[in-house]
């Protein structure tokens, strides 16, 4: 029974059903924030959550059914119970923060659907080698922050006037986005502010450019990898039939050298 | 006669006349909504429309007579021959939607000129690589703009009083173009809404960057099997010639043995 | 005579004195247009001028008497001989477009500091690579124009009501630019014309990261074909060396056979 | 004794001490900043910030008696000892230039976390290979600015009046933050202007598209000498094995000959 219960839930079309109704419950939560919508299909609406719920519990109860104890010990398997369980927490329909965490359902496409997990894997993968670098920026962003509040909080205190306020504008000057206007106060007031700001914009620029080069690289270096092997694979080959030619025509020879041995033997 | 026609059509003269048509047939395009042109030469204008057209309708004709229905089975014939039959729709001329779709004629550049047709040809190949990191991004912008209106949809109704309005905002957080000023009514109204959006931003920006790579990435992959190729080639041929040299220097050996061996037979 | 003025021409030192020569130019052009200078430094200003011009026409000069007509047979040469030359037209020195082309002189830092030379000519010789590219992107800012003031003309006449502006409206919005302000008040008339924007967007950003792809590969090529060449030199010193010991062995077991044979006869 | 300090200042527990000492002294710099917090604990955090500078003097003391003169050998050393001697000029602890100066050891995470002082000397290790195209982007601001400001300089005052308005200018345009706004003024009087921006933009974003690519080229190439040397001594060691092979089966005949010569010695 437990065998064939896991049979259906790995078949493909399982997968892709529960792929679709996490489709349609995506589309649901759409709705559901559609004041229009709502308006004339509110209780519709809400039958459909229950029903795309529904089918979840039942999923993950063939799932757990299925596995037993091994189901818990999969990351993805407990990232989908913790996300299904969310929705029979009583008042978890009301207006509250469990309402919101119900979007994390969408997440579970990046659990099912098998090509996007690879890819999640992969980007997650590469967060370890940008880590320095992040800490960098961080470094540079709080630096800039702390000095633009000392020197400039009392100038243009709506984007400097405190720690919080400078470290959000100076985000926003490191991610370029108008920039020029976060800084006029201040340039206008102290023109050798700008000194100050070029020299961060170039500095931010550039450690961005380095975290951008460095996930770059490591994306490159599994596919160059790959590559070089091949080329090494291919090269031994070659390289073995070679030697197997050398080492027939030298047998070859031995046994020439042999013939002539039995000959002077008496 | 067919040959002939063949012949002709295919002659790199006859095709640079049919580019030279379509650029002037771009023009007019782009005269027919000046304003200023329009009032002196409109019927002018409207002619020189005409014979463009008649070119295109005469070129596709002889095309579809040298080819016969063979004509009819590559895709980008198929391209030209719709773009062209638009034209000639009864009330294509005036203002409606296939007046819009006489641009298209533009597009029959792609199809003309065999280096821009490689070229498109090369980007759509690398779309499927894409793929799974493009969904992850649509799922990215969904997730948040179905957060944001809920949260903080009463607090800021421009932005994110709706689904629609939502993602619309979102988008543009993703393209980073004015993000702070999207975000500025919310963020006065609720600080720790800064900690969603920079959450935000930082992976959105993160699996753009993981987009842009992943085409990086798949255009450095057939450039450098090529040249890993050309290199394995050329160690071959190095190993190949060793090899020879090695063989004959035994195969020399062989004679000398069999000489020796000559001489021993009675 | 020639001979002297040719080596004095090339020596490092004459190369340095010009460059600073260059750079001083370049600031008194600079200085020419900073109002708060020029009222009290005028003359002064027009003096220095002067003389950097007139070091520049006995440079010029010197190359000239020491390479002959060969001088003018170097595009670089030519270039300083024209940018030097317009200093010296009549009337020059007055406000007009003559005026503008003096900043031309700067560039005179290409020609003469090697390394920048290099990095032109470099930049230069990736262009063709991207024609194609460039030339499918000016063809979608070209159609979406067209299109985008054929439908949006007269909504939004400020950004849409002419080619040109259409032209200029779409550039922006495809350098990313303030894109969600170009086009409010045409998507507040028209939502669906989100619809066509958003395709516009995605197309265009996915044509920009290609035009960059193919720089970078370009540059990665050259720099990736001078590795492997590297590689495959060392891989074959490498095979050269142990074929040869494989041939030595060889030659050590002919001498010996050889030395069998000389005993064996008679 | 040295040799004992020298152990414990060596001593990663020793080090992670210090790591958390400079995190809090980065945290305090925080706090002085902000107005809401230094109302109610003003004293308590000038005695933490005390505290904190006093281990640093004790720290750095340590290092100088473990290492005597050799400490004075070590940039990242210098760095250190000149950061922390700051905190004891008197009057730096009073609102001064010295008081900015004190976020500089946030800094002294670069030199005391290993892998970040990897990542920035890997960062400068780039610089002088952008060298020559970061002055090439250097010099078409300048020029840009100068004609700007001799061209438009009276159109609009406020971006181009003066060299040091459109030098700010340019290089917002060439940071493509708002460039359309910049340039709106001047291209509604004179419409040509446009096309001197246009060629400014596409140069100045090919410019720093080849400086993004230098350094990324650079980065690529230490990670692909490494690769391509791994690659080499494989086909090395699987060269090497094949050559004995092919030795050992000579020798091997080499034996039978001696054998033979042997057998026929009389």
């Amino acid at each position: 029974m437990r065998e064939r219960v896991r049979q259906l839930v790995e078949s493909s079309r399982f997968q892709w059903a529960i792929i679709v109704v996490i489709v349609v419950n995506a589309a649901i939560l759409g709705l559901e924030v559609s004041p229009g919508w709502m308006e004339h299909y509110d209780s519709e609406t809400a039958v459909a959550g229950w029903v795309t719920v529904g089918i979840f519990v039942v999923e993950i109860s063939l799932r757990v059914y299925a596995y037993g104890a091994r189901f818990f010990r999969g990351g993805w398997n407990l990232f989908d119970f913790f996300v299904v369980a969310i929705a029979l927490i009583p008042g978890a329909g009301s207006y509250s923060v469990l309402r919101v965490l119900r979007v994390l359902r969408v997440l579970r496409l990046l659990s099912t659907v098998r090509s996007m997990r690879r890819v999640v894997a992969a980007m997650v993968a590469t967060v370890p080698g940008m880590a320095s670098i992040a800490a960098l920026l961080g470094m540079l962003i709080y630096i800039g922050s702390v000095v633009a509040t000392q020197l400039f909080g009392d100038t243009d205190p709506e984007h400097f006037g405190s720690l919080s306020r400078s470290l959000q504008s100076m985000f926003q000057v490191t991610s370029g986005d108008d920039w020029a206007n976060v800084i006029r106060t201040t340039t206008d007031e102290h023109p050798g502010a700008y000194v100050f700001f070029l020299v961060y914009i170039v500095l931010s620029t550039y450690i961005v450019l380095n975290l951008f080069i460095a996930v770059a690289v490591e994306a490159l270096e599994t596919e160059q990898e790959e590559e070089l092997g091949e080329l090494k694979e291919e090269v031994e080959v070659a390289m073995d039939a070679q030697t197997e030619a050398i080492l027939v025509s030298i047998a070859d020879l031995k046994t020439q050298v042999s013939a002539l041995e039995a000959r002077l033997s008496p």
